[in-house]
C-alpha cells in the first residue's frame, strides 16, 4: 500500500509558524485531523523554522498533536538532540526524516539511530553533492541501506529518497529519478522509496499539473511513499486512482471509499 | 513522439450527426480546426451512425474536411467499400481504423489493405472474444503484425490496440493492458500501440479522473498513441506533461509551447 506522509505541520509554512508562535493548539490539532481524514499515513512534524526555538516548538507540537493523532509521526529535524527528545515523547514508533551519506550528517545521526525502533528517510545525498545519474542514485541507495543496516535499521524500515531535481534544468531529470526508483525497488527486497514532488517543477509554469503527473509516473516506476499535502484533493486523487489502475486496490474499494468521502477531485 | 488521434468527428456524437444531416460544413470545419490547433496529429472520421448513409456521409465529410485539414485523416469504418472510396479521396496517406483477428472481418478487409500506403489500427480481438491476459494480448498482437506484414503493411505502420477493459469488472484489467503494451513495444521493434481510454472507467464514479491517470500510466508503459478528444485540456495536459517528464521533450519546448497556447489545464 502507498504511504502518504502529510507535510503540512512545518513551521516554514506561515500559518503553522503563527499558530506555533501563539501556541494555538486548536489550529494545529484541526490541521492534523484534516490530514488524517484525507488519508495521511504519517504526519510529518518540522519545527525548524524558528531559529533557536526548535526544541521547545517541537516539544509543544508533539504534546498538542498526540492528543488527537491516531497515525504515527514523522519526526523531521536534522538535529539528533531534538530527535532524541522527540523519540522519547511519541506513542508509536516514528519515522525519522532524515539521514544522508554526507559524512558529518551521518556521523551525527548514527548514535541516535543505533538500535532504535523507527523508519528512516534516507537521502541519496553525499559530500560530492546531488547525484548525476540513475546509476549513481542506485549506488548511493545501496550504501545507505548497508550503513543503516549497520545501525540495526532493517531494509524494510528504510525509505530511500532519490532526490528529485528540476526538469527545467535538465529534461532527463524526471526519467533519471524514475529509473532510479525502479532500480532501487528491484535490487533491494523490502526497501521503500519516498520523495517530495515539487522540486521537479521548479521554475516551470503550471507546477501543480507537473507535480501530479510526476507522482503518477513515479508510482508506476515503483515509488511506494511520498511526502505531500493530503489536503490537495487532486494529488490524493492521483494516489487513489493510480493504486486502483495498477491493480493494488481489491474490488476498487479504496477508490470508491475515497470518492464517497469527497477525496477524489475533478 | 506521442500521436494524438482526434476522435470528435463521429456521427455517433449528436452535434456531429446533426451537422452531417444538415450538411453544415462550417460546424465540421471549425471542429477539425480546433482539434488541429489543440494538437491532433490525425483526425478520425467516422460516418457509421446514420444507417444506410455511411458512404454518402463519409464522402461529404471528406470533401468538407479536406478544405481545412493539414494533418492526415484516420478513416474509421468496418466497411472495406467505404474505406476504398475514402482512400481514393484523401490527400495524405491515411490511418485505417480498424482491422482485427476475427476471421470474417480480417478476410473482408484484406483485399482493401493489400499493398496500400497507410497506417492500420489493429484490434487484439479474435473469434474467441476479448483477451483474458497480457500474454494473450501480446500473442494476438504478434499474429496481427504477421498477418498485416503478409499484406505488405510494415510493423512501423501498425498501431496495435490491446483493447481496454473496465477496472470495475476486474481490478487487474488496468495493469493487464499496461503490461501488454510494454510487452508489445519491447518485442516488436518499430510497432506502435494505441487505444481508446474511456472503457477503463466504465461503471465507475469520476470517470475523467480515471481516464487521465490511465493515459499517464499507459504512456509510462510505452503507449505511443491514443484516440481521444484533443479539446479536453486536462487530457492534453497529461500527454504534454508526461512526454516532458519521460524525457521526450527537448528543453521542455513542447510543454512550454502548450502552456503558452493555453492547452495545459489546471
Amino acid at each position: 500500500m502507498f504511504l502518504v506522509i502529510g507535510e503540512r505541520i512545518n513551521t516554514s509554512r506561515k500559518p503553522v509558524r503563527e499558530a506555533v508562535e501563539k501556541r494555538d493548539a486548536d489550529y494545529i490539532q484541526q490541521d492534523v485531523q484534516k490530514q488524517q481524514e484525507a488519508g495521511a499515513d504519517f504526519i510529518d512534524v518540522n519545527a525548524g523554522a524558528r531559529v533557536g526555538h526548535e526544541t521547545e516548538d517541537m516539544k509543544w507540537l508533539l504534546e498538542v498533536i498526540q492528543k488527537v493523532v491516531t497515525v504515527p509521526l514523522c519526526l523531521d529535524s536534522p538535529d539528533p538532540m531534538v530527535l532524541e527528545m522527540a523519540y522519547e515523547r511519541v506513542e508509536q514508533p516514528p519515522m525519522v526524516n532524515s539521514i544522508s551519506l554526507e559524512k558529518e550528517r551521518f556521523d551525527a545521526m548514527a548514535p541516535f539511530l543505533r538500535g532504535k525502533d523507527c523508519k528512516v528517510v534516507a537521502l541519496c545525498m553525499d559530500d560530492a553533492g546531488m547525484p548525476k545519474s540513475a546509476g549513481e542514485i542506485i549506488e548511493r541507495a545501496g550504501e545507505l541501506i548497508k550503513q543503516l543496516g549497520g545501525l540495526g535499521i532493517s531494509p524494510n524500515n528504510v525509505y530511500v529518497d532519490p532526490l528529485v531535481q528540476p526538469v527545467g534544468t535538465d529534461t532527463q531529470n524526471g526519467i533519471m529519478v524514475m529509473e532510479a526508483v525502479k532500480g532501487i525497488m528491484t535490487q533491494h527486497e523490502g526497501v521503500h522509496t519516498t520523495c517530495g514532488l515539487s522540486n521537479v517543477s521548479f521554475g516551470m509554469p503550471k507546477r501543480k499539473v507537473i507535480n501530479r503527473i510526476f507522482l503518477c509516473l513515479m508510482m508506476s516506476y515503483g515509488l511506494d511513499s511520498a511526502i505531500l499535502d493530503p489536503l490537495d484533493r487532486q494529488l490524493m486523487s492521483v494516489v487513489k486512482t493510480t493504486e486502483m489502475l495498477m491493480g493494488k486496490d481489491d474490488f476498487c474499494m479504496q477508490y470508491l471509499k475515497a470518492t464517497r468521502a469527497g477525496i477524489i477531485g475533478d
